[in-house]
């Protein structure tokens, strides 16, 4: 098992250049199908990468189907891509994770960032949760619950292999338990505050970790403000916001199951008394809330991502635009806006762009006080801009 | 003395636009000469700016010898650029520290991110210590004394009017108790460390106050680890990762007062046992550690601004490639390296760059874990780039 069955895989001249400067991908354009006819190969065909001169760049895997059509995994001919690298890199970040933190709650793996592209794991406590995302590491899977088993000894392991992202490589999208009793929630603690988290039915890989940072913001912003949290999912932002003293909590979702998580999270942390959850469209509550005159001292706008595509690049920064107007129009003399951004393809000054001009429209002048990103448990890595995606900025409002 | 003698500054056609995008300065080309003839104008005269057709598009004040030749203060024009805007302008400036912050150590006034160009005020409990950069500001000084008397009663006010800057203004440098006596040093604390902070002798107005939140992430590194602070000052990080649970700590400066100042308050917060401090360039200790064969987990620079002006942007962004290679040479396996820039002319992502660059070299894998700025009584004006100076970058590096 130890030694994969590697095919070479060689590039076009010059094409090697993204990959000598750090990054991981092959498009398929840039392969010698002459030398090395890449339709020929089986999705998640374990290869040798080679520039056009055949001298060998490292290992990793292909995907004929894919437009990336290859993924650079290691440079270190002595230990090539296989089993034991994935023993050796999960420990690596393993590591990282337990010196930046207390308890076992955060994402333990972040692509190809830690090394392992094409895998994700969250870590609750004792259970696991992965989404694989390649043809390359799907067809590692056992080796990777191996390699759980061997670095960590999970209760349980859940492959959230839902993501849609998955059909772009031409696999099936499923929920599956690998190991151990899946339970119906975990519970973890953030920043403080306690949360259910539901494994099977949340939304993404259960919980975003990758706000934690962000939300650490609040502790200085929340005694005696009243907030509002929109598309709240389970009340991550809003909870703590009641927890360091909010003297009221608006959280808004338009699921119903989030709805009932909010409340679930809020008598959790005893803060049910100052935290109410209205299922409803963030857009419309907006209105809503406009019609009325209400105001917030405190507002966080942390929806979906607006941009899935870069074709949707226009009309969901004018979405990003509008729902942080209208947030504008419901917030106090001098209050805070934490406006969000997870579309990757969604610049952070773009964003920015579109607050301040929100701003201006409204006549408000907007002090920015912090520019947060994803948690240190979500590395960027340097050479792939591809993975760094979230967005968060503090900004103080100033005038009415 | 409420209301200035205002002289009308016409700009010529299209050229109010930088300012109706939100932005404060006008250049000396910029302005119609032939109708208002800027040259006559005494330094820091009040105005009121016009676009070419005559409309006020707020007040300020002009400057005819430098090239931003005026600043727009206020678009306001029931509350014009005046003693009493300064009063109230202070007031949410504090009242902006006064909820982020709970003890009176931090910058309160940040220039034009709080409407107030050419003036930075930190505050060290009752003392304050303010810079004037520009004309404008510096003919208000008396005003801007009695608002500072009305808005905090400091017991005393320190004039450290000897930034450079001010030559560019024709102003002349100086440092002068303004009012009440000035101790020769403040205490403060940061993030639950003592700090002996000079204020007549110290570096620019005393203290780092924009590295607050960035020195926090130390809380998660420091357990166990040998540190090492490069450009130490005052020992900022140095001492705070000893309080973290280092090791031990090696700072380096090259001024002897700095030396002195480290191992005071290494004394101050009794780990003086785990703090060493070193008088020496830099660049010199590197190259001597190195030869030593010396190993550190935790590697801070955060040297003073290589770029000072555009035209040192390439030599300079040698300098902080070079200087962050060295401190990867002598950084131990998977270690952490905080890199930080405080030069205006260098973005974020060259700097990464930077030291992307410095890791492939000296073969290292880098993972980004944390994209700091400046603290957040530092705002940020979103429509004044210039106002975003400080990067700090938190990375791992890994391997050897």
């Amino acid at each position: 098992m130890e030694t994969l069955d590697y095919v070479p895989l060689r590039l076009k001249k010059n094409e090697e250049r993204r990959l000598l400067a750090g990054h991981a991908w092959i498009f398929s354009n840039e392969v010698d199908v002459e030398a090395t006819p890449i339709r020929s190969l089986e999705p998640g065909q374990p290869v040798t990468l080679q520039d056009s001169r055949g001298r060998t760049l490292g290992t990793g895997y292909a995907n004929p189907n894919s437009l990336i059509c290859a993924r650079l995994v290691t440079r270190d001919a002595d230990h090539p891509f296989g089993p034991s690298l994935l023993v050796h890199r999960l420990k690596v970040a393993l590591s990282l994770r337990e010196r930046l933190f207390e308890e076992p709650f955060y994402r333990l793996v972040h692509g190809e960032s830690d090394g392992l592209p094409g895998l994700v794991v969250d870590r609750y406590g004792d259970v696991l949760v992965a989404q694989i995302t390649t043809a390359g590491m799907e067809r590692l899977r056992d080796a990777l619950l191996s390699a759980f088993e061997k670095v960590l000894r999970p209760s349980a392991v859940l492959w959230r292999n839902d993501s849609p992202v998955r059909s772009l490589e031409g696999l099936d999208l499923y929920v599956q338990p690998a190991t151990g009793p899946i339970p119906e929630t975990v519970e973890i603690t953030e920043n403080g505050a306690r949360f259910q988290v539901p494994l099977l039915a949340g939304q993404k890989t259960g919980w975003f970790y990758d706000q934690r940072d962000n939300r650490a913001w609040l502790r200085r912003l929340s005694t005696g403000a009243r907030v509002l949290d929109l598309f709240s999912y389970a009340g991550g932002w809003g909870i703590q916001a009641a927890m360091h003293g909010a003297e009221q909590v608006t959280c808004v979702d338009a699921s119903a199951d989030a709805v009932a998580q909010v409340e679930a999270n809020a008598r959790l942390n005893r803060v049910d008394d100052r935290v109410q959850a209205l299922a409803g469209d963030a857009f419309e509550v907006l209105r809503r809330l406009r019609e009325e005159r209400a105001r917030f001292d405190l507002i966080i706008v942390d929806p979906p991502a607006f941009i899935k595509r870069r074709k949707d690049l226009k009309e969901g920064t004018a979405a990003y635009r509008r729902i942080n107007q209208m947030a504008l129009q419901v917030l106090a003399r001098d209050g805070f806006l934490i406006a969000c951004s997870c579309s990757q393809h969604m610049a952070a000054d773009a964003l920015e762009k579109q607050i301040h001009a929100a701003a201006r429209h409204v006549d408000r002048q907007m002090q920015i006080l912090s520019r947060g990103g994803q948690a240190s448990d979500h590395p960027i890595h340097p050479a792939m801009p591809e993975t760094a995606y979230l967005k968060a900025i503090l900004c103080r409002c100033i005038g009415q």
